[in-house]
């Protein structure tokens, strides 16, 4: 096996043991999404490098991104994420949309990252938003919907929390630090790479980019002080709301949190598990000028994003990931011999027009050998159906959890299979 | 709304409707790949153009396919199919998996072709695979799931057909014409192409491509020949077996079909619309070598893929899309005023623990606009908590299809709207 062509770098396999669990995810993200009202949509993977290079940010297309030429020279991006196409494809029918609009979606990305423990270059990404309100309550419907995320799939507030903070809040704080409008956008920057640098490297990046020594002193206390959000009105309504929806205990106010992306204009949040790892799992906040920056009438949203590839390690981490089923198939029809075929084909056929996963061998073999087969798929029933059988009108079952045989007639089959599996 | 950033050309944006109608083509094709036993599993969307280079054929990998260098300079390929994927996935595993192994994918795929009716630069595909048995029956497996997918959307014996061949066969009729081993591949490109151009182009495009005159003339009487499958037993096997099946009706020889890919090396088979338009709904075929061609041991394989650009066009024409639910939304709780904003806000989470997609208003508004919201989202119940209702600890609910409105307890709103519902 040595020349076998190897994979792209950072690209995935889902095996049928991997999928059920990308599965297992997509179902979950389905139950909470649905269970908010959110209808599910999915834009284009190939996008106009144009549509990020506006507002998501330089590091993410210049850097992130897998980008290249069409055979007209334009530059396509495949994209390394939905909002910007959302609020294009919001833009493009506005006045036929209702608001506020819910939608959500589950597909994949690209980010030209280095392959890693919990990143990888092709990845899902469940999105989900809110456009068209203003209100805090609306933002504290996205945070409850992480919340809820988590507690369907088993993970606690002693497990992960969801960290909120506002941009509106922090830009005043900055300006009450005497830090220009110029610098304000450097300054979300360098709060954002706090927890990626040591103390001392972070202090040298901060005062090289432009921030004065007394403006880092208080930045420093500005991102230490927990009760800040008291005087932040958008975030006490959003506290309240999310007692009211009975996920407080998942949410907590950091100052710290800024995320990277641009075009975020108000409340932002990202979760963590806060093990020691202490990795980001999902991210998000308010957008309010994407739509009009894609090109659309000013619209308002907010919404986040996570990916499919720390989850599944914090998950294991904490045994939170089911048993699976890899294999559908409940029934095994054996082939005899080749003049036996037509008929254990026939009882196939019956069988899945009954409603059940069965499989045939597909060529006659030893039944033993057929047999093993089915015990490797999992399988629960295995039909035997030899010259007798076929002549005295039965087949016989073997119910391999069991092991035991039975001798059931050919036109009471379905009844008998439906009757054990009722058992 | 001039300015929109547009979308790439050819590719898909999905709104709610357009998802529906995506998510019920899988669902179809899920229920019918499991009830087979078959396995889901996916392959990267990034693939090393060498993968395709081998044996895809050169017109789909360099005419095709969407190719660019990755930042190291290799050349990296949107994934125009997914068969040589799963055979260099399985080539990777060889010695752990179970054979014969079932699997099936449902995912994105990309091609550089004109866009058109029909057609799509971006598409997801159908795949589904029988790996390691080189009965005829396996072949008749993979046909009798086109035609068990058909009957489950609706399409009947009349409406499309499969229309199957084998390349051995045509190999040994190409040989009793005097076509050398050389011309062969070529040939079966001619043959390919036939449908694609009118009758003189097409012997143009034959002879300068260097059949002589007998050998066409030759070629277009075995073209011609629906009893030909008489001398293959591997089709009269298939045949049989689909006969077993129950669906044999939908199955027939055509001479003319060989496929364009060059790793098909025995039955082959495309499923069409017999409408006028006699579009290609899905093609495959079995191929011996491919996983040999990627680096595994030899091992066998049938399979075939369907795209989802054409299908709902057939569908459409025969009216067998189903109407589909956009918005899942049950419940809209509406909000009175900002100080019942907790009331309305705790009872829509205690209806979605209850299993119900339920949305709140996102702020306060009139009731009117809220209820207007309700029936442009298609909503059944909305409720209203007034300052009286909270105090009186009961909640109005309106039944949107009846218009009529009851006052229920706030402890027995379950109940009471599981009890509307079964009715």
């Amino acid at each position: 096996m040595k020349n076998i062509i190897q994979p792209v770098k950072g690209t995935r396999e889902f095996y049928p043991l991997e999928m059920a669990v990308r599965n297992w995810i997509y179902e979950n993200i389905r139950n909470v999404s649905e269970s908010f009202g959110y209808s599910e949509y999915d834009g284009p993977f190939l996008e106009p490098t144009d549509l990020y290079a506006a507002k998501s940010g330089e590091e993410l297309v210049k850097e992130q991104s897998f980008v290249f030429p069409d055979r007209g020279g334009n530059l396509i991006t495949l994209r390394p994420e939905l909002t910007p196409s959302l609020a294009r494809m919001v833009a493009q029918k506005q006045r036929q949309l209702v608001y506020p609009l819910r939608w959500w979606s589950f597909g994949p990305f690209w980010r030209y990252e280095k392959p890693q423990k919990g990143r990888a270059r092709e990845f899902f990404q469940w999105n989900i938003d809110l456009i068209g309100s203003k209100s805090p309550e609306a933002d504290a419907e996205l945070i409850a919907i992480c919340a809820e995320f988590f507690k369907q799939i088993g993970l606690t507030p002693d497990n992960v929390k969801v960290l909120i903070n506002d941009r509106r809040l922090m830009d005043q704080k900055l300006s009450e630090l005497g830090i220009e409008a110029s610098l304000k956008k450097m300054t979300l920057k360098i709060i954002d790479r706090q927890d990626k640098m040591d103390r001392s490297t972070w202090k040298a990046y901060a005062l090289d980019n432009g921030l004065k020594e007394e403006q880092f002193v208080g930045l420093t206390k500005i991102l230490g002080n927990t009760d800040l959000y008291q005087e932040s009105a958008e975030l006490q309504t959003v506290f309240n709301a999310l007692e009211s929806l009975g996920v407080r205990e998942y949410v907590q106010f950091d100052p710290k949190i800024v995320r990277g992306l641009d075009y975020y204009t108000g409340v932002v949040f990202e979760a963590r598990d806060i093990g020691k790892g202490a990795r980001a799992i999902l991210g998000g906040g308010r957008y309010d000028n994407l739509v009009k920056d894609v090109g659309g009438e000013p619209l308002t949203g907010v919404g986040f994003a996570m990916g499919d590839v720390v989850l599944p390690i914090i998950l294991e981490q904490y045994g939170l990931i089911p048993d699976l089923q890899v294999n559908p198939t409940q029934i095994l029809v054996t082939i005899f011999d080749e003049n036996l075929m037509p008929v254990s084909l026939a009882t196939a056929a019956n069988l899945r027009r009954a409603g059940f996963s069965v499989q045939t061998y597909p060529e006659p073999a030893k039944i033993g050998k057929q047999l093993k087969f089915a015990d490797r798929c999992a399988v629960q029933f295995a039909i035997v159906i030899g010259p007798e059988e076929k002549e005295q009108g039965i087949v016989q079952v073997k119910d391999l959890r069991t092991r035991e045989q039975s001798s059931v007639p050919t036109d009471g089959l379905i009844k008998y299979i439906n009757g054990m599996l009722a058992e």
